[in-house]
């Protein structure tokens, strides 16, 4: 139920837009994004269902800053990345772009939007989307980025920007490395949606679930990876990153060096050791 | 209806070849190709339907021609790949492999082919391949290698090299690209035959549909991306092929730039203005 | 009927541990291997069941020897890889991981075990996993490693380090490889068992056949590939996992002299002349 996602509570941060910009679109009392944590797991809520949460730059921003805040912190193990409303993301904020009618202004907003997916590649928790609605361009390509995904039955995603005159060249960055070559170059060049069960059927999302069940699908997904040891999750996850774009020698070396490193780690001992002595591990993050 | 594909018309093309060489295979009077324009899209037709539409050197020569002249184009903003006969592409000829039996002739046809091959890739426009019956050793490679590819429900595929002593080392450098692995080595060792649902299952096509309805299916698909902007569909067809071979962070920073350019187009101007009027845009393909 | 699989024949070859290391785990009367050759099928099933043939480093060390003698045997044409008992491979020995406790000692397990990762890789002959049971870990990485793989139907398959504190990097490796990303990272980070069906879905396997065809399934694969001529299916094995790991421009150039070279065997000339005369070829290996 993600229209139920920003209720506030006690562990609730709201990012409001502070930087004074763009007033137009964001001037709205709501926060820009909304957070709450609950065992380990940061629910962060784009909060624009009124404008789909196209990623404007403040949005943009707002989302990063929540990131990099997260990055540091232990205690948070999995972060989710929901929406509100009736659309995940519609990508990119049109009216702002066509304002912003430069090449050096241009250039920011794409470079902010790539280094934003860059840091969930390299945030140490897993991020999983929960997607319902409309994930379109800069939106499908959120949702190609996280770790993981899954997606209400009446999700639909679409790279479209083809049909307003600007090809999604950076959403195919994340798109054309989870899907194969052909369906994306036919999701980008005719801008079609395509529905949940085709998103599951070509690697987009993990899994496809009844549109009332998606939060708590969600939630036991990443339960699940919240019960493991952080620090052991957080050293796959950067591997997992490294090795994937190396020639596989250059990467077999590297992940036998991980692999002893993570040997090293307390939670390693501790998971062996229960393991042999069939009882549950007591891990400690470390 | 891949048969009247050929049928001459006032806008059809044939092109001869005029080479002079290996007249036993090519002196057929028909031309060795076909094409017929409509609407912005080329259908290009091999049309040596009794030699299954094998890639003897002077066909792969007037396709490669063909192609070139349609790089410089601006009114073809669509190519069709068709084949006349019950066979979409049987691959090489085998008399003229093992007729020119030095080591730098044999170079010279592989490396044409695999000039082809990159040409389909370079081209501004999107290629669509339309098979029908085999597409077998480089006639897979072809399908494998257009942007996109829809095949008639008793279409099938292979690359059956080893059969015959000659491993598909060229086609799989496309196919290997396409599906995954293990499917790309099974065809590979086994020369086994795929059909059409398994080839879309794979990701080497993607779509199936009836025979009767193969050719409007792929007209519909053509002209689709026909009413898209060329300039933008080009700009976009580059870059993809571009950043599929870049590493992730690579990536992000070439397609930012690519994006930054591609609003600097009229019709990346027009086409935001046109969605943020709500009304149909207008493109100039530039 | 993987039980069988070890029987005792005349061209059958026991590899013993003679290293005289971990005694406690490998101290079993029977070989830690076994090897049977029928029709250039050479059979190596691993043979610790009562330890789910996990790869301690004696097993490891036996499967490699094994492998590195096939490597230069003419006869032997292809690898099936199989395994006595209800498990394929629980993966690496935990109790020897942690008696071990020091970074030279794990070093040189994950080296090994990446060795033999890719020796398998770079082996002439195509190897084909035969899979019952559960392959976890180092186990799912050695099917995954396979260039051909059959899996039983009650066959399941996962990455589970992450439960035990040791996150299945070295595995990753070949399974990102293989599997889509967002597939490749569920498994990584929930440890979960996928179901043959799925693995089939996912690229892991080629195929599944009920529980009772396994043995006969991946037979009957691997007489298709060992009629084929060795020569021509070594040079296109070792052929596909170069150009895999190149640009595609490179991967042409390469290709296209792979081709030429391929040219140059006899039984390519065998190959095309049989198949112009319409008659069975008679390959010498050559």
């Amino acid at each position: 139920m993600p229209t139920r996602v920003g209720c506030s509570g006690d562990d609730e941060h709201a990012l409001r837009d502070d930087r004074g910009y763009n007033k137009a679109v964001t001037e709205s009392l709501e926060p820009l994004m909304l957070r709450r944590d609950e065992g380990g797991i940061a629910t962060l809520t784009l909060n624009r269902p009124e404008q789909r949460n196209g990623l404007f730059r403040a949005l943009i921003g707002a989302l990063d800053e929540a990131l990099q805040r997260i990055a540091g912190e232990a205690e948070t193990r999995v972060v989710v990345l929901a929406a509100a409303g009736p659309a995940f993301s519609a990508g990119h904020d049109l009216k702002e772009l066509r304002a912003a009618n430069d090449v050096t202004s241009h250039r920011a907003v794409f470079a902010a939007c790539g280094a934003l997916m860059q840091r969930i590649l390299a945030l140490p928790q897993p991020v999983i989307a929960q997607v319902q609605g409309v994930a379109t361009a800069a939106g499908c390509q959120l949702v190609a980025t996280c770790d993981l995904a899954i997606a209400a039955q009446s999700a639909r995603f679409a790279t479209p920007g083809v049909d307003i005159g600007l090809f999604c060249s950076t959403p195919m960055v994340a798109l054309a490395r989870v899907v194969p070559r052909k369906a994306a170059l036919e999701m980008l060049y005719t801008g079609a949606m395509i529905d949940a069960a085709e998103a599951h059927r070509l690697g987009l999302v993990n899994r496809v679930v009844a549109d009332g069940d998606l939060a708590s699908a969600v939630h036991a997904l990443a339960r699940r990876i919240a019960g493991k040891s952080a620090a052991v999750v957080a050293l796959g996850k950067r591997a997992f990153h490294r090795q994937i774009e190396m020639p596989t020698a250059e990467a077999y070396a590297a992940m036998a060096e991980v692999m002893a490193e993570n040997l090293l780690l307390a939670d390693a001992h501790e998971g062996i050791d229960a393991f042999l002595a069939k009882r549950a591990p007591r891990f400690q993050d470390r």
